[in-house]
């Protein structure tokens, strides 16, 4: 058996460095050696730095580890960060520069011109951009919560149909926001119609994504016109969307359906660990799918689509469901980490 | 003081009903004399036939009231219908035809010629229809509960600026369906992304409402096209809902927080007891309304608009807010009857 | 490798029934061959007939089988009974009248004088009471789900300490109350601090379950005293409670969690499929355990402890969890059946 | 009309200074003038230096005062406390030594000797304590908000049949907790068993409550044993809690119900504004009270009590409800303010 690759882990004590620690664990290609955080938690114990919320139990060798600073110091090489965008920017450049390939939840280096915004189902060709960065090392990025589950329903449909308008309407759940994130008493019975700059992160990210790539950047996917609209509702886990699509071919219901049911994309040829083995699966029934019934389908690393129906002022209205913290966050980072690995990016650090 | 005008209410046993009597304890110009329910409760004293959910406690008086069969031999001739859509045809028909005034909030002569499908500030002046109907006495209708807030908030921008496109998506309080209604275990930690009919009356029932007066009937406005998604999510009372309009004009920002700020319709003028100072309320902070904070206002009479911001798609998009089972269902229809009784149909019964 | 045992399910279309597919999916002794369900269900298809509710996906095979009436011409010869109070005591008696092993989850036949009422770990020398049971067949029963974790928890105290006094005070999960059970209105942002029957299940099943075996019934341990408080709570699965216990031989705290973490049974020494490897986990921590932490620990088979502390009124006070549709329903039932498999009592029905 | 005495609060832009000022809002007797709090906020407009986030909208006067620094330059002589513990103990004591009356909500002086916990039906006798204190103004606390509701309860039940033993166990609203308090993800679908110091409050205080009022302090009655257990729900307001009680003599059913309806104190009788009519409101009904229902009875400053039923372990059990925020907090000490006005302590400040 090969040798599991070392990795760490920037923002460790944060809710989604919690998240990369919980699913890391048993990865069959990385194991985790290095834990990093602030100042204030450098130097103790994980276990004392921390506040363990995951539902499963803290791993007992990880627990012990000792946490550090956020300098290019590791000896990993390979680094999954989860650092707050306040300090992400920097750290991450510093990382890269020294020769660490960063695989990044944050959003700061998401529209870097030579930084890739992956989702691996969807634009696995944009990870050769790291080829053009400066850095001797490289960042990959993964797109906002909210603009994952959705872009991983589209991107099938734009492929065969082009799309020309998306508007979108988010139930977006509580652990979107971190910890502690929202106070119970602003959201036990109610919604709360605003999540700061989450509206202009889905206008815009699905462009980059759903681009091609040009010769040292990617060629904005501009044609597409997307309105959103962000709300917090009482859920722990699962976004769920409301979509509507204009394409510039309209297609049957049928070719919609067909074309999810058949959408695989590199992870799957590839069989990277964490890859679903169906991106996005389609429910025909009138009220599926739900946060609570469908946010865990193949270890939540899967999308859910359905209530497939025309529309009056689009061509389709559909809802999807995908889970935030896993396929929206370190589940999706992880699984560009395996891209990166596959690739042979990782060959010469190993 | 004037003699009260004493009312019937049928459907007295049911969450509507219930909020009949809630709402017209004290009321200036109804007293409640009669309730009616199925016959399995009939005979019964109303405290031993009904599971009063209302939070204020059951007024003693009420609570000894014989409980009467839904047929029409009472002596109250005002008759407010909470029915329940199975049984509300034929029973507020034979009310009718025998001479009473029926003020329903059921759906199923919603569309009838010449039933008047009214909220009070929107289209008073349908109220005329009843003396088209072949009744002896009159049936007059209130919209659905998710239709009401968001037409009270688009009138006076419709009004203005003449409105072409409406999108809408919902997220609706838990009350809206009925007693005992959704499992908690199927809304706690989710959404439910369907609630039968509901999307198919929102894309109706506006075009009736905004419709004009013709010879004998309502001319439907059917320029406006409407899409409608509605979603279930765990809030106790308040409809929020996330509107998007494009306009024959399209109006400056201001042009429509004016529109609102105007706003005032017949039951403002004529100044009847349920009827809100202000239609719709403005809100300018980011984050409302929100149904916990807002749905109360005013009584639970007064809709709440909020985020107002130019959009990709369409013109404008914003929120609305309205309270479901007051503004939104038995205080929508005491408000109906207010406007009968203020434009003297009633005179002859009292 | 050994033939499966068929087993039937009675009651298989409500929430119990439908917790006993899902857990009975790929059990390595059992296999479902038959379900039955009241007359109106009787002679569909499983999937036409049920309203599935469970997070995991049904099964295909078992979404094709025809629902049966529950009547004693089956070809399995053990049953597991989820059937409602209302018609399990006759059905019941008929299935073990026929030959038939009925393990129950219903409290018809708790108290019967020659039925087991059984929670392995506890009390599994109580199974011979079946030799002594009318029957050609046999009736085996689980305690309520509330009396289910507290008895775990309390029984190695009790062999070790002897118990004279127990209070507890519940706060129950919503599935207990099955499907729909408890209104969402009637619980979100809110306690409902009654379950009808639940404390006097608490207070006498202790009796029953800890009683020693005597000639052909349980002795009843009359000498413990214990006061229940019951109420229902918004959490989806897994009983907290709070629990005071005096002994006849006070111990000190760290005997306790000794007791308690060198606690195994019959289950355990058996290795029976679905005996958790520790009945009962101690926490430390000041705040746990917590129904959402907690409750699928070992696959929601074991039951969690915590907060232990010296009471100024009792010896000593603790917190109990257990998931009451696993541990506490169904799953308890399957170990149930699983001890009569062992037992040696299924060998000639196999 | 009389002048209004003019009140500062100090903590204003916390949850309980955000109370004390939607509850003073045409106060009859105080009017809000100065408001006070942290060095980071003084000097700002107190809508810009504080997060409102009660329901009603923040009074304009109120929203456009300049918050003040916490130290006794104040011109009003009567002074409400919200501060937060960590500062409270020295600036209370700066203000009473300067000559201020301050009625606190905080924790720090509560057990002064010659500081009176005070509970006006219960113990209004001990505010003569203030003759012997060496401020030259003086300090009045209030109890923690789960012992307010029981203690209110206890008291008509203590006078007559003298209480030996007392066994609580809380569940407990999120506004307890202040604001931000409890993360939502810690709280949805789950129960908190642990609330930091608060067993310890209930066993203590009402021992000192129910004391006699001696030479220069009250004589605590220590004949009372009291265990307490503490759990945190998923309820915005209203603690709710199984109360077990032991009795020197043990009273009858209805001898208790008696007491309760009979229980009047000084508040009733002197008819002070924030006086309940009824301090306890007893409930026959198997289910009730319950916190959505009955937490708001005359304005949340009643206490409810139901569930009356023998104890097999105590003499009796019931439950308790009060409203954690209303009287247990900001309008329990509003309160104790208007019987220090009512007995004249004020009216050299006036």
């Amino acid at each position: 058996m090969e040798k599991k690759i070392k990795v760490g882990i920037l923002g460790a004590t944060g809710s989604v460095g919690q998240k990369f620690i919980e699913l890391l664990k048993n990865h069959p290609w990385f194991e985790i050696a290095e834990l990093g955080a602030s100042e204030r938690s450098a130097g103790k114990k994980y276990k004392d730095a921390a506040n363990w919320i995951m539902k499963s139990p803290l791993n007992k060798d990880i627990s012990e580890l000792e946490v550090k600073k956020c300098i290019p110091n590791y000896e990993s090489k390979l680094i999954f960060s989860g650092l707050d965008s306040s300090v992400a920017e920097q750290i991450e450049t510093d990382f890269a520069n020294a020769g660490y390939f960063v695989i990044s939840n944050s959003r700061n280096h998401r529209f870097d011109k030579d930084v890739p915004l992956m989702i691996p189902e969807v634009n696995a060709e944009h990870l050769s951009l790291i080829d053009k960065q400066p850095y001797k090392g490289g960042i990959v990025t993964n797109p906002n919560c909210s603009t994952i589950g959705m872009v991983l329903a589209l991107k099938p449909l734009h492929d065969a149909f082009k799309i020309k308008k998306i508007n979108v309407v988010t139930m977006q759940a509580l652990s979107g926001g971190g910890y502690p994130g929202v106070p119970s008493m602003d959201i036990i019975d109610n919604v709360v119609p605003f999540i700061g700059g989450e509206e202009e992160k889905m206008e815009t990210e699905p462009l980059k994504i759903l681009g091609k790539l040009g010769n040292s950047e990617v060629i904005f996917e501009n044609d597409i016109k997307i309105s959103a609209q962000c709300n917090r509702v009482a859920v722990i886990d699962g976004h769920l969307e409301t979509v509507q699509v204009e394409f510039e071919n309209k297609p049957t219901k049928e070719e919609i359906i067909d074309a999810w049911n058949n959408f695989k994309g590199v992870p799957q040829e590839l069989q990277l660990p964490f890859a679903p083995i169906k991106p996005i699966h389609y429910f025909a029934e009138d009220n599926l799918p739900q946060p609570k019934l469908q946010r865990d389908l193949e270890n939540g690393m899967a999308g859910s689509v359905g209530r497939l129906r025309e529309d009056p002022l689009f061509h389709y209205k559909f809802i999807v469901l995908s889970h935030n913290t896993v396929r929206g966050a370190a589940g999706g980072t992880i699984l560009n980490a395996e891209l990166l690995k596959a690739k042979g990016y990782l060959d010469k650090i190993n």
